[in-house]
Order: C-alpha cells, then sequence, then structure tokens
C-alpha cells in the first residue's frame, strides 16, 4: 500500500521559465528513458517477483522512488510553463522572436493541459505501457532495468547541457545521481545472484538439451564484402564458459527455400493463386 | 546495402500444424522480444553509430540476421497455419473441441492474412518501433540489446517447453542458441570498450561535476515498515569504483511543498481557480 | 443511414492565413478533445442504446452534428494554410523570421496532407478510437458526455483567446456555443432518468449485497503529513443518500504482504528463482 | 514524495485459480476503466492543481489510494494464474476441455510475463497515457474523474457477476465500494465550488462575449425522418440559468459550400487538379 | 452538414446469435480493412479535395454511404451479442463446451461495451486514424481507396465464408456487392482524368528534370542466388509510356560506406566513442 | 536469408546539414509512406505469397531494396544533424534566428537518438506496423503496393521541392525514379495476371452467388440538394464487364429501425435501461 508526504523528494527550482525547456522535459517524464517508464516498470516486476523476497522489496522500494520523480519533473515543467502567452495579445507573443520560440514548445502545454505537465514525450507522443519490460525472469529483468537506467542517465545529461537555468542544472545533477545509483543497484542484484558467468546465458534455466548449441558461440558474419571485425565477440572462451568463440564468414543458407504453394478454395486470394 | 538468397538460413519444419501455435509464435515476431525489434533496433544503432567502426559492422551484420530470423519465423507461422478451417463447414470446424481450441488462434491469420504471419505479437497487437532503443551512447544500447536477447531467449524458451512439435523444437533450439550467443556478443562488446567498470556510470562522458554526488551511492529505502533489504547494492565499494554504498532508511523529503497558486486569466480553467 | 447536403452547418471565414493557427486547430479534430472523439462516441452509445428510444436518438442525432462540426473545423484548417509555403523558392520562406514560425507548424501538412486538415490532434498524433467511450451503461456514458465536452468547451476557449482572426474568432464562438449546450444537454438526460441522486452510485443496478458498503462512505487520507482536507466530500450525508461521508486518516492496510513464493520449473525464471 | 508499506491495502485471496479470470482482471489494471488509468490521471491533475489546495491534496491522496489498486489486482492476476499449464506436458494441458479453455487466456501472461500481471487490458493491448485527462480545468477534470469512476463500477459490477470464486467477490466488493465513493467525491468537490449552475457552462471563466449565445440552448434535431426527442433537454430552463431551451426542427445548413478550388503548383498534386 | 434517417440502408438480422462471429464481425468495423477506415478515409480526402469539384463530391457522398455502413454492423454485432452468458450462473456458462467457445469471443464485448460493437477490430485493438490516407493527389488518393475496398471485399468475403446465418450471409453479399462497386468507382475516377498511362507516374507533376531518370526503369534484382524473375515488369515499353523496362542482376552498390565519425563532446555517448 | 554489403545504393551528400530538414525527412523514413513500411509490407507479402513463385521473387527482392533505401535515408538524417547545436553554450544556440529555426527541429534527434535517425515520422510519432498492408490476395496486395508508392513518390517530390541542399536533391531524385518504377512493377504484375479486368472484382474468387448483384453496380447519391455527379463511375458498361453503371438519387433506407430493447439483468446497465 502507497503512502504520499505532500513534500517534494529534492527541492525543484527554475530561475528563468522557458517553454521550449518544458517540452524537452517532458521526454523524462513520458519517453522510454523516462520516469512512468521505470516507476511502472519496478512495479510490475516487484508484482510478479518469485523467489528471493529481499529483490521484490527493491523493486518496490525504487518503483516509489521513481513515483516522486515522476512528481518532481512534473513540478518542473509546471514552473518553465509560468508566463508562457495563452494569446497573441500578451506582450511576450507580439514579439516575432518570442513568438517564433513557440516554435519548439508544446502547443498542447496551453491547448490541452492549462500550463501543466503530461504524460508525453518531447514530441507529444503519450507514453504507452508496452515499455514495461518484466518478463518473470529476474535476470532478464536486471538487464532491462540497467538499460532504462542507461538511457535515463544520458538523457538528463542532455538535458543538463541544454539547459543554462541554474535551478534546472541543481535538479538534474540530483537525477543524474540516483540514476548512476539505480544502473548499479540493478548490476548488484547479479552479483547478489551470483554474479554474470553464473546467470548466463539467461535464463538459466534453460536445459542444454533444449539449445542447439553448435550453434551457440559463433558470429555470424553476413556482410558480403567485408570479414569479420575480429574482437572479444569471436575470440576466446565464452563470457558463460560453456564454449569458444568462432566466426562463420559468408555463411551460405542451411535452410529450405519457403514455399506455400497454392492459396486454398475459400481463403479470400486471387483464383491466379489457386 | 541489403542483399538476399532465396533459402532460409536454418530449416523449419512442422510435423503437425497447430493454429493455436501460430498465435504464439506472432510473440516472436511482432513481440517486443522478438526478431522485428532486434532487427531494427540494430539496424538502426548501426546507422546512428559513432566511434569504432568494428561495432557499426557487427550491429549491421546482426541486423542481417535477424531479418533472417523474421523470414524463418514467418515461415514457420505459415506452416503451422496450412489446414486451420476457413469455414463451418470444413470437416475440422464441425467439432466442437477443435472448433473451440480455435479460441486460442488469431482470427485475423484467416480474416486479414490469408492463413500466414503478420507484423503482430501474441495478442494480435502490431509491433510499433518506438521499441526500437537506440541512444547514440555505445554502453547503454548495448545494455538494451543485452536485455533484448534476454527477453528474447526467455521467450524462446517458453515456446520450445509449450510445443511438443519436433520440427518446432529443432527450430527454436537454433533460436535459443542464437540468443546465447547474441546476449554474450553485446556484453563482450562492453569488454572490448574497457570492461563494465570503467564504462559505469552510463553514459561515462558526463563531467562529475554535473552530478550531486553526494546522492549517487545510497539505496533510497522507501518502505515505511521494513528495514532497507541488505546486499550488494548498499554494502562494500561501488561498481564503478568510485564510491561506497550506503541506505537512507525512512528518507525525509528534502523539498519544497509544490504549489502552483492561482490560475492566470483567460487560461481555460474555472473563475474558483483565479 | 446517413445524408449529406453540400453546405456547411455555419460559415468559416479565415481573415489572415495562419499556418501555426491549423496546427492547433487539429486539436479540435483528431484531440481527445474533438469532434472526431464526439461523433464517434455518440455514434457507438447509439448502436448500443438499451431503453428508452429517445436517448438512443438523442444520440443519433448529436452524433450526426458533431460530424458536420469535424467537416467545419477541416475547412477551417485548409483556410489556414492557403499561403502556406511549399519550398525554399517562395517569397515567405526567405525570411528568416517567417520560417521561423514554420516551427509551429504541423511539417506534415505539407509533406502528408498536401496542405488540408489530418485526423491528428495538435502534436501530429493521430486519434485513436479507444477513446471511444460507451459502456453500455447511460448514466456513465452521459457522464463521460459531459466529460468530453468540458473539455472540448475548455479547448475551444484557448483557441479563441489565442487566435487574433476575426473569421477564427467567430466560428469558435459558435462551438463554444454547442458545447455549452451539449454539456446540458447530457445532463438533462440524468434529469429525465430521475436526477442524480437515484442513478447513483453508477450502475445503480448493483445489488447492496455486491458491494462492502462499510468502505463506500469514507474519504482515504493517504498524506502521512498532512490531515485530511475537510469539505463536502467528508462531511454530510452522501449524495446517492445511502450513508455519510467520513474520513479515515493515516489508514494501516487490511491486507496481507504479497508474496509468490518460488517460480516454477520450466516458467522460464533463472534457477536463483526456483 | 511517496512511500510504501508492505500490505496490501485490503486482502485478496482466490479459491481456485483461473487463467481466463487473469485475464479479464486485466480490465481493471491496464483497461480505460481501469487502475493505471485513474491513478496517473489523479496524478497529474495534483500536479497541475491550481486554486483550491484542499482539492490538489484530495486528487494527490486519491492518486495514492489507486496506486494500492493496482497492487491488489496485480496480486489478484498472479494467483488467478497459479497452476496455469506451461507445456503440453503437464496434467492440465492433456485434457482437451481444459486446453480448450485457455482459448480465453492471455497466452502473454505465459510467455511474457510469467504468469503475473501487465498493464494490459482484457485484449492484451496496452494501457496507454493519453487516457489521463487533465485540462487544468478543475470542474472538467471532475467531470472525467466521474465517469473514469463510473466506467470502473460499471466494470467491477461485472467482473463480480462474471466470477464464481469467493475470494475474488469479496475483492471485487471492495473496490465496488470505493468507486461509490470516489464518484461522490469527484461530485463533491463540484458542490464545494458552489454547485453545479454555478459552474456550468464549463469553463464559467469564458466571457459571454466569447460565446454566440443563440446557438447555446437549442437541440439540433438533425434527424430526417423523425420529430426531436422531448424532454428535459430542449424543454425549460436552461440547466446554467441562463436561457431556455428549445428545438430545431430539420435544421438547414448556415455555411457555404466549402470548395478549395485548384492545386497550387508544386503542391505535389496530379496536374489535372491544377 | 450531415443528416441521419432511423432507418438501416440495408436490413440487418441474425437468425442464430453467435458471439464469436460478433468478434470476427468487428474487424469490419474497426480493422484497417473496415468501414471506419473507408468513411473516414473518404471524408477527410473530401475536405482537402482540390480540382474537379465532381470527385470532391463523390467522395463525401461515399463517406456518407460508408458512415451508413459502419451502424449496419454495429447492430449486427449487438444482435450476435444477444443472449451471450454474464455469469457462470447462466445457464450456457455451465456447459464447458459453451463457456469454451467464448475462448473466441471478445471478453470486452461483456465487460466494457454491455454487449454491443466497439470501434476494435478482431482482436480488440482499437483503430487508429493514422490509417486514414489523404495525401491531396487525388491519383495516389484513387489509389489507396481500390486498395481498401479490395481489402474491405477481401474480409467480406471471408466472413461470408465462415458463418452458416443466413441473415449475416445476406447481409454480407450486401456488403460485398457494394465494395465491388466502389473498387470500381475509384477505378473510373482514374478514367475520368484521363486514364492510368496519362497519370503515371504518380503525381504526374513532378518535372522530369527532379527524377533520376536513368534510374526509372529498371527491375533490381537484389536475390544472390537467382535470376530476375521474368515478367511484364522488366520487359517491353514502360506503363507511363516514357521508357523500356530492363533488369540489373546482382547489382553493386554505388554509394559510399557510410562512416560517422567519432562522437561530438556533450552529446551523451561513450568517452570511447570520442 | 540475407546478406550485406557496406556500401550504400546510391551516394548520399548533404552540402549544408539542416536539422529541421532532418525532421522533414523522417518522414520518408518511419511515415506510412515511408520505406519501413514499404519494406516491411513486401516482406510480409512475400513470406504470405501463394501461387506463381515469380511474384514471390519479386516481393522479397523488392523488399531487399527497400531495406537499402532505410539505410540511405537513415545517413541522410544523421548528415543533417552534423553540427547542430547540444547546448546553449554553442555558437548556433546564441543566435536567435538559429535557435527559433530548432522550432522545426525535432528535438529528440538531440535528447533521444544522439543526432542520428530515428524510427519515427516528420512529427516524431513511431511507425507502426498496422501499415503492413498483406492480405494474402495478391491483387488486392498489389493495390496496396502502388498506393504506398504513389504516397511515396508524393512525399519525395515535396522533399526535393522544399530543400534547396544540391546533395539532398540528387539523393531525392534517385528515390523519385525508384518509386516511379516500383509503381509501375507492381501494376505489371496485375498485367502478367491476365489484366484489371480479369482481376476485378477484387477478389475475383467470390462466386457470384455470395454476391447481391443488384446493388453492385450504382452510385448511391447520398447528397440532400444535389444531383449526382456524372462521370465515367456511373455511365457505361462497368470495368470489370459484368454489368453497367447507374445511379440512385436520394436513396430511401430499405433497412429496419435497429432497436436493442431493453438491458439484460446483471448487464451493468443502469435500472432505468431495464
Amino acid at each position: 500500500m502507497f503512502q504520499h508526504s505532500s513534500k517534494l523528494q529534492y527541492p525543484v527550482k527554475v530561475d528563468k521559465p522557458d517553454p521550449q525547456f518544458a517540452m524537452l522535459l517532458q521526454q523524462a517524464i513520458g519517453g522510454v528513458e523516462g520516469e512512468i517508464r521505470v516507476a511502472m516498470q519496478y512495479f510490475f516486476q516487484a508484482m510478479g517477483a518469485r523467489g528471493d523476497d529481499r529483490i521484490r522489496d527493491l523493486l518496490m522500494s525504487t518503483a516509489t522512488e521513481e513515483l516522486s520523480h515522476i512528481e518532481m519533473l512534473g513540478h518542473a515543467v509546471a514552473l518553465n510553463l509560468e508566463g508562457a502567452p495563452v494569446s497573441y495579445q500578451e506582450e511576450s507573443a507580439k514579439d516575432p522572436i518570442i513568438n517564433a520560440i513557440l516554435g519548439g514548445a508544446n502547443p498542447r502545454h496551453l491547448l490541452s493541459s492549462g500550463l501543466s505537465a503530461m504524460p508525453v514525450n518531447a514530441n507529444g507522443v503519450p507514453f504507452d505501457m508496452s515499455h514495461v519490460y518484466a518478463t518473470g525472469n529476474i535476470a532478464a529483468d536486471m538487464m532491462a532495468n540497467v538499460a532504462a537506467e542507461s538511457g535515463g542517465r544520458v538523457l538528463a545529461s542532455r538535458l543538463y547541457n541544454w539547459t543554462s537555468d541554474k535551478g534546472m542544472k541543481d535538479f538534474l545533477s540530483f537525477l543524474i545521481a540516483r540514476d548512476t545509483y539505480h544502473q548499479q543497484q540493478w548490476l548488484a542484484v547479479i552479483e547478489e545472484l551470483g554474479g554474470l558467468e553464473k546467470n548466463l546465458p539467461i535464463p538459466n534455466s534453460t536445459p542444454e538439451a533444449h539449445e542447439a548449441m553448435e550453434h551457440s558461440y559463433y558470429y555470424l558474419n553476413t556482410l558480403t564484402d567485408k570479414d569479420a571485425p575480429m574482437g572479444r565477440w569471436n575470440q576466446g572462451p565464452s563470457l558463460d564458459g560453456r564454449g569458444e568463440y568462432s566466426t562463420r564468414q559468408k555463411p551460405e543458407p542451411e535452410g529450405q527455400e519457403p514455399s506455400l504453394g497454392k492459396a486454398r478454395e475459400g481463403s479470400g486470394a486471387q483464383k491466379e493463386q489457386m
């Protein structure tokens, strides 16, 4: 069960409101790199967690923190929209340059939300929940979480670079720090489960009899005019400790030519296909 | 530039067509764990790759292989739909049990595709390209790729468990093997870039001055009625070698109460809000 | 069965074409507050209406009017796109300020629609029909309709405020008026059904035995650091005449700790979860 | 800032797991009538609330309760999936009838989530955040909230009717009760703002000069072969106290025939259009 | 402006209600081959039509007819849902076979719509308006319309084959007939514009100077292990009368190797990419 | 099975990078008129092709070419983003005019992709695979392909008109040429199948007994205030050689008034509907 305390997790200040930056910040709310995604991803992973209860608690606890991040970002968007023009009569809209700047703003901040945050990304596309990755396999989920936090920290760093607002830079430096931790938090779960080698390949519960292992350790070089790039991926022992990497240069197909034959009567095809 | 050879990468056989299994296989084509996703993800990552050209080649080469996986799965779906009834007049549909089994099939395999594969998942939801994760940060992208291949191998293992068809089991054992390799291929790129520690936090190019590092290494325990779960995530040196993990139990908010004040005239609010 | 008459329901004039305003007007066509939504919502409610036939007629008749609103808005968008530049060679595009103004326009009005309206919102996101709310419960549907018309009139008022075009202001004042009526039209249906109290809670056909009524009349204050806000919602007799409002301050969970235990074999989890 | 307590708001028991009912319950999680929607809708309304702070607190507090409802439903789905077959080898899948029953289940509960809840509806379609209605106008938002809670209680009642599981019936009777309250909670906000008449038309801040009031109070009967249905909607004083309802039978268009003339050169049309 | 007459365009009867067929019929309402799509496509094409006013009238008139088709299908769905069980207590649901048959039904017909039609396809996926193809180029639009009507008639034929209900077969034979006509109606517009050759390539207003015409008439055979298939497409004069068809066997790339070089500082990449 | 060669199909040069044009080019990648769509459409049609194997080869071969078009466009987008500002500190962003120009750019090119292409359209909306039209009926599919290539050439022509960049004009003239060919390639398949008349109506395998042919050849004039527009569509022998075109002026409905009667108990309706 959730509770709520009325103050924000961290102070959110905006020195000079900027409707364009409000638009950019939306990516951190409703983008695939954003906070709705991680909040919901950890929440659903927690609800489906099986095995070590500590990991379930970790997931739920961090989902809860991410909800607080949405709250801070929502406030940051609203503060950046303070003073945005709502009509041509307003001073700011009379100036062609300022009007032009509105080009990069989200018109729906004015039209649809009354100058506040929306659950959309920086293009105004609503977040959709298909991005909640929760497989029920704890190692696969941790990898998805590290990926999400990596994308999140890349985004926060780009937002930090973009803005020159001191308040926003301070707030973003906090988000960058929390993303630093969360990347490692999920990697630490892998450690706690025995480390990467032991957990590979994911799922490690698939019996070897279910796997055509003669195809498990070669790099397939489908490039017709280049030799395979050489590196750790096709040289040395495999990271799961079960094999040795190699390369298949210019591979030939091993399968048949797929032909479906004639269409069946009554299947809606043209006569010429039957 | 792409070319195509007329045979499949690996043989695809179906011993006993099963329209329900055709529906399940769709997840491996058009699901977020599926092959369209990885093909397109590696393709777009390749087109945006900057830095070491070997990695670009690796991405493009593997994108190309994944296209061949779509092709095999598309054939597998069509083969499983051979003999599916197209009308109540057909023998198979007269049998109430068999008719009932159709419950788990995708009616659009009949209505929309003429008994062949579609770019949708096992619920019939079309794949959408927002799932192509390509940030331009090579480490973030590799993590997303490992996550995608982990989800893929989990899915292929579940499909393997579900079916009792010998041909399908053989085909899936091939996909399981390739997913084994691809998980490690992308992890090997991280090795080639200097290893995980050197690449953390992602992006490792963010200056420390942009990060509120006093918030970078603690686990925030937002659980009100439980102590923090203890583990590698809140004990010992950090995985990026820059700090020491700790815990914040029952944290207090550090920020202000967010209040937006009154609504502006002309902003479409109720009079009572102004 | 539908018919069409070749003239618009109300005159649509544009004094000075404005491609940016064309973009904003799209919200009234393809936004969730827009006319496609209400046209389709009333149409599907009509097709599923059971009970009093007058309400079905009302729904179908108003659906028909809303189709005419789409038609007027579509014309308004096209008129605002008259003269928008289609190349850098054109006079208007040579001026950097004017070019900049294009920033707030929808590039797809040029690229995809040939300077006419599209079924998208002001961010260019296509309308999707999941926003057609039609439950088969007449009171729930009327509430959804009042909500839709309220959002619609908020939007039309904001568009009116934004534009300084006399023709557009006249047209929008007509839409504002019709939204005024339609809000009340749907509320009047509730009156006709016996009034709000009689219709609450919705659905009023759910037997009291299906409801844990000891939980039906308290406000749950989940705020940890604040007392419950006091108001009509937690004081006095309930609006449905069945109870008395009260408050639960700082509620304790009544349920169990949800734990799923170990993962099953063959379910694709990691070994460590089993 | 959010916190979390480890127990559920209300006990969730399942007497006899039923994978089909797990599928149906998904509508209450990820459907437009579901809990993700109301949780996020109240959350975003709270973040954009302007005016009376009590209403902001009410919104945030109830958003927090709805998050706890997602949590209970997520557990209910997982409990209903206990024992669902993961392969043809399992006893339950050998029985053709039981296998057939799987027809109504969600295959992605097996393939994608590892037998737990997903943020999708009963068709497996992911929730998308465009359904978060938050206009910044408090009366419009309250109407959207009443509509959402009405849809929610209709759904919970239908789920209650469908299932014969005692545990599930008890749990659903709790959700039905909370929906009863929340419908009235939002209507009570309207009362607190001065009552319905004072708040109509929404937004009540739109000056009358912006409205073509001669079009504000008639029912437009677009039906060609029927007189207007008579009722409160076209008889008596208007609900906003500003006018008198009437009817326009078989209305004539008042506008022009919309004609766009010839296509412009360079606009991508056919020569024949120019 | 639209009007509505209270009777259906054509009689709709259902002899034996079938909830599974209700689900299949949804494809003809909310599928990409369905009636919402063509109604809206012709409507938006009409609103953007430039040039010959007859074609605009044709588009608007046919859009209006398609709205009437939605109305008939909506009724057909509701009639097929008559008697569908709403609880386990009902006779029909007690029978395991009948219950199993529900597997192929849409649970949201019960849960969300109260046993009536929804704007979704046969998988329950809502129609989205991105499928409204309207380019402003009359020839391109006619081709899209022929394609839509072809898909529509394929679908109606498959539905006809599937059902054994006499009423439904009669109704579908009407839809099949109208699709026959509409395919040809749009092809006849091409005739009226001077015929296919004159209208090719589309758009025919693109100056030849904008086209690298040395690449306009060869078939590119990207197949590595097969000669080009021979046919009208690579033999004889071109259908637009401007060239002669030929073949490029095993084509070599003509472009450069695309390499983006190093990542820029401050762009969020890894150090190793810079 | 697919292969890849490291060079582009055709040279891609950009003389003067333009972030706004990068945004416009996205329509040709991820728009419904774009290359992902045709690549995937031909690919899925090929996988479901039944009948003449030459057509399957044609489809697969052209799908492969379209993948190479995505690759070129992806490079074109990245080249246009060279030098786009990533912070306010950069020279270019200090200039208000240049900053304003960013209004028309896609902020996610900076925030999400690291200055490279994404699988989205010119509004930033991700491509979704529901636009892959593949019915299993070869004639319907060819019509969909002609429509797609027509939309594609309209788009490429508009992009050509918009840009003044010499490199981009050269590249677009190549795409225009290939679209010229592909339009005719698919029309040539119809020729090869015996020509248009023989293939109409689509599907031509539907028995005449399944069609209410008295409704197959009239234009239905639903316009109440205009006579039917006269043209090839309602005059002369039908294009399929089976009938004669005519007109129905001001048609009367032939069907019943659809009335669903009362709602059933337990179906979640209001009492007043029962």
